[in-house]
């Protein structure tokens, strides 16, 4: 990780939300950060009043001497900032066109617009937080439910990053006796490095196991798991959606980024955000009570990670539900046979297409009887990865899962390489692969392409 | 105006704007600002530290111990803050889920959840602000293009206010004289009371009429003008419309408050904020090359405060072109007669469809002919006002100008009344009146369920 201050280029953006709100905030970080706001401040001396302190003011146009807006300055001085560069925020009264125009003025002064996570690659870059704290940042912001964001925070918290070093070191421990082994060759010195070699390439290996354990569960935590409720029209599909909403009160509707277009509804089931895939669609069809048929859904199943599928256990298996039962034969699916509340007339036994795997639960949506087992069942299956790890460290990034996979992979073939008799040289150098990409992770050792190609995917402002 | 401050209970609420970035705020105003946020604040105590500085630390659940989030806390002490009371501002990490939860833990501590505006409300109740400058501040949030950002910021420094008050100063001067002059009373003291009565309210109601006359304009430059473009299809809406966005490279879009379901799309034409009505039909019909009808139009013409109405003049006129011509024959229109680089074939004496307050316009909206005239045009004819009024205070809201109307209303009572003989005391009833809507406007006297409504208007967290 680097550790000293580089002096960077000062940059500016809008850090807060898009849209109208009660204050928004342009944060401007770097060398010249308060001798570049001072331009367009009309207060205190910005570059005289002291560190962490919020100064009154006007933001004014410099060529036309306009106000522009009453803001309260925020004032940081490296190193003990976001970036631990020098930082300025400028609090405005919020709103669109003010606070771009506040952001313009700053740029004109003599600021570069930052780019997407720049403020954020910085903190990395200067060395105040490594790469796993700054992924946390993004887990944080877009986190969905109370579980993910705990995660997102401990990880902030430096906790993954502290495991990684730790076995970092216990690698450069062990590659470091192996060398003064090879220096000061004694009696069965060869045996002994192979057997520590082994020993703990066995005991990082199984760490990096259960940490891995937790992965696919860590990364649905953080993003989500794309959901689909599909089932033939007035199955109860909706008063379902319904119970599952009503028993968490909590819809978060998520609005992407900067363009708005794409809204996506979680449903929070036990922390485990679902993300649900043309709600819209459900609440339509069961409205109008019209043939869905089984075109529209395909393209929900398509995109869905898991399937809950509604049957009427009230009337005999139609046609749509074979189409349905079929077209999604290969996913992961709850099979629901709702509306016990009425006679039986579908029994789960009478239902070919089901698989051995299939979860079969007997639902009454609109008598609220069996909704606590759905949640149950989807909490137990997304959380089963995290329960059987014995690491307290949760993993959230397909980044981070696959150069465990890798550092995995390494000390593998450390363990075949020693069972084959390889000279101890070779073996080493699987060793301390092992090494390079555990500090991928933490970003001690990562190429720049990527630090850039990581940071891209944040948000501006961040 | 109130100007001492009273104590309200402890209120909080999210001030930045709903969705991901990189910054939220939670606001917290009152008494108990600082004892209600230590309880949840891992850090300095809050309590203790200097007004106008900046904290960091951590939001910890007081229940569980468990970190939600990394925060950097202001604290500014009363009375030098935006309601004039205590005020803390939690800055977290940005995200939907961490920042309600910093909330929730500050309400959990003893906070009451803020109404809309209710900050806004609290910085006027303490005698802060005006009630010009509260109604400036959403104002200047919801602000479409500079000019108008401009004229909310001038109403923000206090220029209204200023001069409804130096009118209300002058008014009550001259109600003071008259009581003095009934009190002594000499010769010709009747004949110099009214004179002296109708002089003021001749002089105070021309500074209200030059005042009234800003008001159409600044409404319009506050809330945008509902413009819709229409014309069959192929004439070259799209492209024209695509002109009047190019020219300027700005078109804001503005996403409702909470709900983010109405998406309204403005063009910023010299300053004036045009509303554009049903954009996406524009686009599509153009796309598809589609029978529009009047009936898709009806619904925009309906809403609409201004047309622009496309006609193609190297075409005859053709029904459609007709009924869409009588559909608006009540509206304010600009008719543009488009593809003047291809041969004539419709010259607007030829449309007998025409009224005489249209406003025609001869364009290429493909070879860029005209369209720096249309917008010369919309400028010059929603600026007119403005630019008419010698005040150099411009009436941005309805309720100002409807309370405008009234004080001007009670002065044409005062001359009447003169001229009709009336007695002294009747007249300065009506002159006490002028003094009470003037003071309405400022808000010192103004009825508190009526406060209560003008608030309700303002956003969440302001």
């Amino acid at each position: 990780m680097p550790s000293t201050v580089t002096e960077y280029d000062t940059i500016a953006a809008i850090s807060t939300p898009p849209g109208e709100g009660g204050i928004s905030i342009v944060r401007v970080s770097g060398d010249q950060a308060f001798s570049i706001v001072k331009k367009v401040f009309k207060g205190k001396d910005l570059e005289k009043v002291a560190s962490h302190t919020i100064n009154y003011g006007h933001i004014v146009d410099p060529t036309t001497n306009d106000l522009v807006d009453e803001v309260m300055v925020s004032v940081m001085h490296a190193p003990k900032t976001f970036t631990r560069e020098d930082v300025i925020e400028v609090n405005t009264h919020g709103g669109i066109v003010p606070t771009n125009k506040v952001l313009q003025l700053i740029i004109g002064a003599g600021a570069r617009m930052a780019e997407p996570g720049e403020f954020t690659k910085r903190a990395f870059l200067n060395g105040r937080i490594d790469l796993t704290q700054a992924e946390s940042v993004m887990d944080l912001i877009r986190a969905k439910t109370d579980k993910a964001m705990q995660v997102a925070v401990n990880q902030l918290d430096g906790n993954l990053e502290h495991l990684i070093s730790s076995l970092r070191q216990e690698i450069l421990d062990v590659l470091a006796q192996v060398e003064v082994n090879i220096d000061y060759p004694e009696y069965d010195t060869e045996q002994m490095t192979t057997k520590m070699l082994l020993e703990k390439a066995k005991t990082v290996g199984a760490s990096i196991d259960e940490l891995l354990k937790t992965a696919d569960s860590g990364e649905i935590l953080q993003h989500g798991l794309a959901t689909a409720i599909i089932g033939k029209p007035n199955v109860g599909k909706s008063s379902l959606l319904n119970r599952l909403l009503d028993e968490d009160k909590a819809i978060v509707t998520d609005v992407a980024g900067t363009t708005r277009d794409v809204v996506e509804q979680y449903v929070n089931i036990d922390g485990i955000p679902l993300k649900l895939i043309d709600t819209a669609g459900i609440r339509d069809t069961e409205d109008k009570v019209e043939k869905i048929g089984v075109e529209r859904s395909k393209k929900a199943i398509d995109s869905a990670d898991l399937i809950i599928l509604v049957l009427d256990s009230s009337r005999k298996l139609e046609e749509e539900d074979i189409q349905l039962l079929d077209a999604t034969s290969d996913k992961r699916r709850i099979v629901i046979f709702n509306k016990n509340d009425l006679m039986p007339e579908l029994h789960p036994v009478e239902v070919s297409q089901l698989k051995s795997d299939d979860i079969i639960l007997i639902t009454s949506a609109i008598k609220n009887d069996g909704i606590e087992q759905i949640k149950d069942t989807i909490g137990k299956l997304f959380n089963a990865g995290i329960e059987d790890s014995s690491s307290d460290v949760i993993i959230t990034s397909a980044r981070q899962a696959g150069l465990l996979r890798q550092a995995k992979q390494s000390l593998n073939d450390v363990i075949s390489g020693i069972e084959a008799g390889m000279p101890i040289d070779l073996v080493q150098i699987d060793m301390t692969t092992c090494w390079d990409k555990l500090g991928e992770i933490t970003g001690d050792s990562y190429p720049d392409e990527l630090i850039t190609q990581l940071f891209s995917q944040f948000c501006l402002g961040k």
